[in-house]
């Protein structure tokens, strides 16, 4: 039997979503509290790893299993088990064809810059920028990150396949609060973030908006090193 | 010189305001990066303590030094020593006369609950009730706290003195928030907590509105032994 999980996570209070040795991480929490309600070492699978901070409102995970428990009662007591930043907003029995990841036709990442005087209750949740930012020209900027390329240069890591389609880059400013958004097919390590430190350095002027196709082209991480806080940043929706 | 500080912060992170050995204070954090600066032991005077995870959009401190710093420059350099969970909103030079306790009118607080779905992104912010409750009677219920009494009722500690003006009580409920706002001429001891934890006593149904009364003028603790959880509560506002 496949269980698929539909969860929503504050990142502050993790070391990221992958399990790692003595330190909190989502999956860590989440298969911890599964192994004791089933009574079996249970492994997730995750449609995508977040680092460190790094928020999900909307992140999928799977897992198999034998043993059959009824999910109205298995949401509420592993929601109680992982409370309070880890939310369980869904669970299904789903066919065994189902991936977490394999299965995902695309991904929705959001990051939030605020200009706004900094916020104590916010101060995880958005990217306070202090200086000024020509919105227009992050704007254009936005339009070079969309297509399918290699797109090494905007990457932490090097992967066999660094080909990726990304089909939204889109800016909006309302209330001093900058959102962008990203849609892809999928996501190199630390991409959004790569984008973000880009789009930032187009719009305080260290960077021209042309500038961004000629650093993708070059397939190089070199061209490109900066990367934005991980606070900002959301996993915000998967389409299947 | 006596130097005034407005400030907020994220209660989450801290193990309430009052300094303690080996734990993570307000004033233990704003202290040290005082004396830091100033080049002295400095020691702050807060208008009020707030407990563990208890949050403040508004509270005020005071300190004296001989040392005079630009407040522009001493705002920027305190901020970034303290952030991200404590921000200095504001600092001026006040007359020895001023002092953040003993000058202040009256204090609001708020506390928030929420009927939604639990979010894990406000799990900090506000006290997810997962029960059903009579607004009505909890608004009706509000009304007997209003007044100059001893609370002792309402008060986790016996202090000297344990009559307390409570000018407002008052619930609003949208979108699926209640919102209690208590403005008094001060507080005891998890006073605030207490009422919101009788509100909710009366909205599920196990006391009634008129029991407030009866409870108050008990003037015993044991009448009325809850108390809400820290993480919907904020010290709002001072009056001076």
């Amino acid at each position: 039997m496949r269980y698929r999980l539909d969860i929503a996570y504050d990142g502050t209070f993790f070391y990221g979503f992958q399990r790692q040795k003595d330190k909190v991480s989502i999956q860590g929490t989440i298969e911890d509290a599964l192994s004791q309600i089933f009574k079996e070492q249970i492994e997730i699978k995750g449609a995508g790893r977040t680092d460190s901070k790094v928020h999900a409102k909307y992140q999928v995970v799977h897992f198999d299993t034998q043993i059959s428990i009824p999910l109205g009662s298995l949401k509420k007591v592993l929601n109680k088990k992982i409370a309070p930043h880890i939310y369980i907003k869904n669970i299904e029995i789903v066919d065994d064809t189902f991936h977490a990841r394999l299965s995902a036709k695309k991904k929705e990442y959001r990051y939030f810059i605020s200009l706004n005087e900094f916020d104590p209750f916010l101060a995880n949740y958005e990217y306070f920028y202090p200086y000024k930012l020509n919105i227009d020209r992050m704007k254009e900027a936005c339009k070079y990150f969309i297509g399918t390329n290699d797109f090494t240069s905007l990457s932490k890591t090097v992967e066999d396949n660094m080909i990726r389609t990304i089909e939204t880059c889109e800016l909006t400013y309302i209330n001093n609060i900058i959102t962008i958004r990203v849609v892809g097919d999928g996501f190199l390590h630390n991409m959004v973030r790569i984008i973000v430190a880009l789009l930032l350095r187009v719009g305080n002027g260290r960077l021209e908006p042309i500038d961004i196709k000629t650093i993708i082209e070059a397939k190089s991480r070199h061209k490109a090193p900066y990367i934005a806080p991980s606070e900002g940043l959301y996993l915000w929706y998967i389409w299947y």
